[in-house]
């Protein structure tokens, strides 16, 4: 049990070594000698948890989606209406991403310019993934009589698609704006699709 | 009036040159002898239209948004309803965005990512006019009843931002996808949009 925890702890040191890196100096000159001079562990023992420098980039965006995942699904699971929860859901969406790449200066488009297509195959996926619990709030909704007769699905993916332009792919957090500018407009963006969404 | 008329000739063709470059090598690889030898013209004819490389590729930018601002302004002014015309003009925005750039094998952000903070800018202030349009026929509905009692400025706002995702700003038309499915998508999106912006 012990050596499991460990192999998740030097993996977990990885990828904060990874964030820390990627902030300040992108995918391009990272190396994984810096990694594992960032983690104080050899090299050798980073390729005994990844395969190669992209997957570490990848296991890292991954990581991140995985952590707004859960918690979506808490927000999703809460006692109040599913307007509220809805609306709670994407505008954690945005600034949940917004957090998670403050500390970098270029956005995600430059820093992963290198890994660029395998980047957009991984955006693809989280957004169906992303999709599919706000599907099942969508649906609870419209099957208690709180929402329109929409299709959950069709609905979620045109609720992330309108918040997608909110989110950090291509634009830095500093090009984006103040994260209190972004949270006033998601809100207002979600206020606005929240009135298309429940039952008239 | 004929010398006018040439010079503004010139200036097209320079501009439709500088398109038919930008969509076979991108910005950086363009020069201005290439320009004038696309056009037929000496390279000092090309200064006395323009200042600069970046000159004619902004300009190029601004003259895709003061057509695309022409077609919203003639639906905005259609005899249909006002919730009707709203749509197409989301509609429009996205698909002549979309055919506008059809032809470039880049995302737009790639192929001028040497002029990226004046191209920003000029994004800013062209997301700034489109608002002006939508703002326009958002409140002649608000006026009418048609709408609901929503700030027209927020709402335009909202609106466009919803749909910038669909726009090939970071993505190649090729990584957007099918005209077909970001008509779709769009299409869909609208009909949420507008069930949050007509009155109940």
């Amino acid at each position: 049990m012990k050596g499991a925890t460990k192999t998740r702890d030097v993996k977990t040191s990885i990828l904060d070594a990874t964030d820390r890196l990627l902030a300040r100096r992108g995918y391009k000159k990272m190396t994984i000698d810096d990694l594992a001079a960032e983690v104080g562990i050899g090299k050798g023992s980073v390729y005994l948890h990844f395969s190669s420098k992209e997957e570490i980039a990848l296991s890292h965006i991954d990581g991140i989606i995985e952590r707004l995942k859960t918690r979506l699904y808490e927000i999703s699971e809460k006692k109040s209406g599913c307007d509220k929860r809805l609306k709670e859901m994407l505008v954690e969406r945005v600034i949940f991403r917004f957090d998670s790449v403050q500390h970098y200066t270029q956005s995600l488009d430059d820093i992963f310019a290198n890994i660029r297509q395998r980047l957009l195959e991984r955006r693809t996926r989280h957004f169906g993934e992303e999709a599919k619990i706000f599907a099942k709030l969508i649906k609870e909704g419209v099957g208690s009589g709180a929402f329109a007769k929409i299709n959950p699905d069709d609905a979620a993916r045109s609720l992330l698609l309108a918040t997608n332009s909110l989110l950090p792919y291509s634009l830095s957090t500093e090009e984006l704006g103040e994260r209190k500018e972004i949270q006033k407009r998601v809100s207002g963006l979600a206020d606005l699709l929240l009135k298309g969404v429940v039952a008239r």
